[in-house]
């Protein structure tokens, strides 16, 4: 790497996003594609509502009740599903800091179980990663995924697993993750 | 009416729910049936959580994380949805306290839009009316029920719609909505 002429290396610059939008963008840039499918009514797909335990709700007169104590619960299944061509679509989708590999820790193994349950009943199924340093998102099949997952022994997949297994989703300016490209290729067979 | 002895009118006796938990048999027996088909391997639907807009959140040290402010936001879909035979389910579910007729304000118009939509897509998608005090539980095919709700010009469907055009929901104690055996019967064409 070249240095700068007053001889300090040159920095890799970081993403500004703050630590409260960590994983945030993939799940707006998600939203938005799915809201576009929706107004041309390609697909149904919906972001399923954080799971929240509700402890205390105030009534105040007049106005919008107020939750006043609540707690984040684990979520049983995945994120996202919906129907597209006639099929039930389940996807999980995670942002992944790390370069070389995708740390296993953040789906847990209940979302493992959920995929597979759809899958037995004919679901198409998929995990949507994006690794955000290198600003490339992949959609992997759930069930090669998780054949991989339960064979590897490892705590991660690498990212050379992403090239070589998974499908690369193209970016479009109103479609940020145009998923639906990809699962028309992989899912039925097409060149979309 | 015969009325008791002391001359007093016999007063119709009202179900001792409180308000809190108004609404909330009808749900609370639907999770249960599909626990048991999810735990039988039968199907794979489930219950969206509330969606709910976080406002506050504090974090505490060595605790979880706890919601201070947050609000009821309406739902834009309807409360579940999943696979069963490889086909896609959507509905949603009302208890009706009124003997007469089912009040059509307690269904949203964006949740009409949602079932008009996944129909289009080739869902399964229906709505469970639970009439509280007749104790009596229908399933009406989605499409069925708006193409009359569009075209009957009334702000209720009346019960009798019900017992000629829904189909009554078996109770079982281990599925108490038992909705599946419906729709394999409507949707499969077959005496399940």
């Amino acid at each position: 790497m070249v240095n700068y002429p007053n001889g300090k290396k040159a920095s890799v610059t970081h993403n500004p996003t703050s630590f409260a939008d960590r994983g945030m963008t993939l799940e707006k840039d998600i939203n938005q594609t799915n809201d576009y499918y929706l107004s041309i009514d390609r697909a149904v797909i919906h972001k399923k509502p954080t799971p929240v335990q509700i402890v205390k709700v105030d009534y105040p007169m007049r106005s919008a009740a107020k939750i006043t104590e609540a707690y984040f619960k684990l979520p049983s299944t995945t994120d996202y599903n919906g129907i597209y061509r006639g099929k039930y679509i389940d996807f999980e989708a995670k942002e992944c800091a790390v370069n070389t590999s995708f740390p296993l820790k953040s789906i847990h193994a209940h979302q493992i179980a959920h995929l597979e349950a759809v899958c037995r009943h004919g679901a198409i199924a998929f995990l949507i990663v994006r690794f955000t340093s290198r600003n490339i998102t992949y959609l992997a099949d759930a069930m090669t995924a998780i054949n991989y997952i339960r064979t590897c022994g490892r705590r991660s997949i690498p990212y050379e697993w992403f090239t070589e297994n998974a499908y690369e989703i193209p970016y479009n300016y109103v479609r940020p993750v145009d998923y639906l490209k990809v699962v028309d290729e992989v899912y039925f067979r097409e060149n979309a």
